[in-house]
């Protein structure tokens, strides 16, 4: 395992301290390992939390800023964090307009997050679940669908209605409605190796990829051989389509996100792919969004998540956000 | 070889097709590989172009926008862009206050823009070069020190002062200061695979890193056994203060950028280490960037770079800037 770390249980904590020194404007709550925005609680907004296993980096942490998270929990490498967590950043960023819950649908997360809100009893908390993956139905952590690529998005254009001062059950309704037009799907071409464990979390041959990955290195849908650029778009472009089904005529927010060992170049190529097959379906991308934004440690893929939108969405998208990850 | 390409001769045509479908408010002039401004040339403003290999993005496609470059050259990887290319760079963003060229110290760039230069005779041209990594005197590819992650902050820094509307010897003056006050230095945990090579550049035992790794694989200072965070901060640490030196009282940026592909978990740690390190010899951090900036394809590691900051200096890096990369 060759890794730019100290020991292998105390990475999240001092990934954190690292976090802190390169972000003075955003607070860290090393305690309870809660990144939240320097101005919380602010008065009157709805607050937004989000969470999940560390490893998925800027996921969530780099996400939390104006327009965007109040609070980001940390738990350890691809683990829930605990519900006393989620408490902490329910109360650190309640502004008396209720706390909205950005929940990645995993079976760990959605069991802490919902005694989290029990416990926040006296905060009004609405929590919303992604389950955009459509690779597969039930998975190794998960009942039902996966949450993966369109928390990037719910977390952005939630966090855009909840600045706008809009109610609780709005912003909830806007997030709900983003996760409903969100489908995404991954391949990997490498494995990654959690810190704790030692070794790769799977095996992948030198002319093996895995079509439908998950982002803790679940298995997908089928491992088929190493195919070129286009053929990859292919295989995540048709199954995404088809889901919802996105249709010829509509607009979305393309999104093609790097595993985290995926170099740039690589994912341009894969972009300009991508973006070809979209057009050849008569989809209009909008709006684009390209980089390592929910990562899986250093696993080399990526992920395709197409989200539908009208003009409401499309202008939350576009309103400013100022986080450390992403900023407009 | 496990990347997401198509044909390995057609990477950097593709890459910059799929950049385009990216970002559409930035232009792409396909036959000669240049990245440029929408708005370029822009009357009066000196024009910044850089350029170079392939294969280290966002550098220098990414950080093409307002405040920063108007133009960026594409060579194949790890290869210098021929003299035509720059030539019609420079004409592109040239407003009548005279270019800036913007070069690594790289024998190929060198005699390249040095040639283009020439070419572009009716344009006034001055360039600078960048040579911040302290690594080695002499290189693979380079008479005298590598040109690494300073240029980063060159192309921000003399990016703010073209868009202040200051002088082309000015510009150039800023550009050059800032050169002199920055040195770096690089550790590569992992080799990289340039496609049309088709294996990796050089190996590394599972037991080894380098340190003082050049941005192409190019040999460093030495090999030594794989070490925790805090020893490797040690080791990027010592020799970059040393060789300003900095001095306790300093006021520094301090870049701590990614090879491509170490997760940016890993790299939040290692900055947590490197800040602790600093602030133990009397430096003061003004501003830090954490992230994959100058990138070696897939390569893991990362480098540090630290840069002597005044007053001026300082308000060029905040003042604003737009690009795919790099926005604030």
């Amino acid at each position: 395992m060759k890794k730019l770390i100290n020991d292998p249980a105390n990475v999240v904590a001092e990934a954190l301290a690292g976090f802190q020194a390169a972000h003075p404007d955003v607070r860290v709550d090393h305690d309870n390992r809660v990144v939240y925005r320097a101005d919380a609680p602010r008065l009157g907004k709805v607050g937004l939390v989000s969470g999940g296993g560390s490893g998925h980096e800027p996921l969530h942490a780099g996400f939390v800023g104006a327009g965007m998270l109040d609070a980001a929990c940390a738990g350890e490498i691809f683990t829930s964090p605990v519900p006393d967590q989620m408490v902490a950043a329910t109360q650190l960023v309640n502004g008396g307009a209720g706390v909205l819950h950005i929940v990645k649908n995993y079976t760990g997360d959605i069991m802490n997050f919902e005694m989290a809100a029990e416990l926040a009893d006296d905060i009004p908390v609405e929590s919303v679940v992604t389950n955009d993956d459509v690779a597969v139905e039930d998975s190794l952590y998960t009942a039902g669908r996966r949450g993966v690529g369109v928390t990037v998005l719910v977390e952005k254009i939630a966090g855009a209605a909840a600045e706008e001062g809009r109610s609780l059950a709005d912003v909830a309704a806007i997030a709900r409605r983003v996760n409903e037009n969100g489908r995404s799907l991954g391949v990997a071409l490498t494995s990654c190796t959690v810190p704790a464990a030692g070794r790769p979390t799977f095996e992948l041959a030198d002319d093996e990829m895995e079509v439908g990955i998950g982002i803790h290195g679940e298995p997908g849908r089928r491992r088929v051989p190493l195919a070129t650029a286009a053929e990859i778009a292919g295989m995540l472009v048709e199954p995404v389509v088809a889901d919802l089904p996105y249709e010829r005529g509509d607009t979305v927010i393309a999104f093609l996100n790097g595993m985290g060992g995926t170099p740039l170049i690589e994912l341009y190529l894969m972009y300009g792919e991508i973006s070809k097959q979209l057009a050849g379906r008569g989809l209009t991308v909008a709006r684009s969004l390209v980089g390592p934004y929910i990562t899986s440690l250093e696993m080399a893929g990526c992920s395709l998540t197409l989200l539908r939108v009208d003009d409401e969405l499309l202008s939350l998208w576009d309103a400013p956000v100022r986080t450390a990850a992403l900023r407009w």
